[in-house]
């Protein structure tokens, strides 16, 4: 059982950190395999920045990513580039406050979340990648919380656990206002 | 021409953060091509994190590592299990407060840096990692320092590219005391 994964957003979001989280949920304290990759190249100039993440009950041997079953997308371009391949029966999950959309693409789950909003209700906009994987694990329910919470405290700095605690939460309750599955807009 | 590098540590040093920076001033600044992966697994349990880098002329189709051109150790874990696997014609670049050793390995450049005590003078332990990356630069000439540090400049977080540069230049003005080629202690 395999899942593949894309975070996408600009430079400064956390955006590598937040694909570094859910391989280490997954694959430290859920017990399953994970891989977060990078890739950089002609496109990466500019301040696109996306991780690949693949979490698998089998040992992953090839790291990249060949279908999307959930994107995370903290920005427009982000967006555009990549909701139009995700799998039909896949999840969506968007900043709402970064990315607007043109037409909703057919997948199962599409849904926005104010992240960066809400990070800023909380006094720190650096938070709202963490905001973004509460919503993550609430609504795909692929990684357990209680796995993600320990990733998230593991990979913040010292002092900062209480605030990224506080941003999970945000996300993790969230409502969307849209409908859970459909095909179009 | 190919580099591989990994960056060893444990959580919460920003070692995933060094590896995207590194690949980062490599692809995108020095007009390369570059991977990073994080591959979990179960030797991830406990606090151990290390990410693997690719730099190339070419692209890079398969982004594991296969021999360790460049080892930059911040754990004493990290150099146990990594250094003696370093080619003998790379690079070792340690934090010398955090790694100490029994055997130096036969590798042309062997290097000490106290990353985390000039992080901590500049008051921020959390940018050892970018006093690292600047001994880095210094000592192997493989990427510019241009490229790295518009790299951290992009990576980091806002209001701390004063800081960062800070530490950058800390670790690229230390001269080490050690021989930079030998082989064995």
């Amino acid at each position: 059982m395999r899942t593949e994964l894309r975070v996408t957003g600009f430079g400064g979001q956390g955006i590598i950190l937040a694909g570094y989280i859910i391989g280490k949920a997954a694959a430290v304290y859920d017990g399953k395999h994970a891989t977060m990759v990078q890739a950089y190249g002609p496109e990466a100039r500019g301040s696109a920045t996306s991780a690949q993440v693949i979490v698998d009950t089998e040992r992953v041997l090839y790291p990249y990513i060949r279908r999307m079953d959930v994107l995370l997308a903290m920005s427009q371009e982000g967006y555009d580039k990549f909701a139009p391949l995700v799998e039909k029966d896949g999840f969506l999950l968007y900043d709402e406050d970064l990315a607007d959309f043109e037409e909703r693409p057919p997948v199962k789950v599409f849904e926005g979340v104010p992240a960066t909003r809400y990070a800023e209700e909380l006094g720190r906009v650096m938070v709202a990648n963490i905001v973004m994987l509460g919503f993550f694990t609430a609504q795909t329910g692929l990684i357990s919380a209680e796995a993600m919470k320990k990733a998230i405290l593991s990979a913040v700095p010292k002092g900062t656990g209480d605030l990224n605690m506080k941003a999970f939460e945000k996300g993790f309750q969230h409502q969307p206002a849209g409908l859970t599955v459909g095909a179009g807009a």
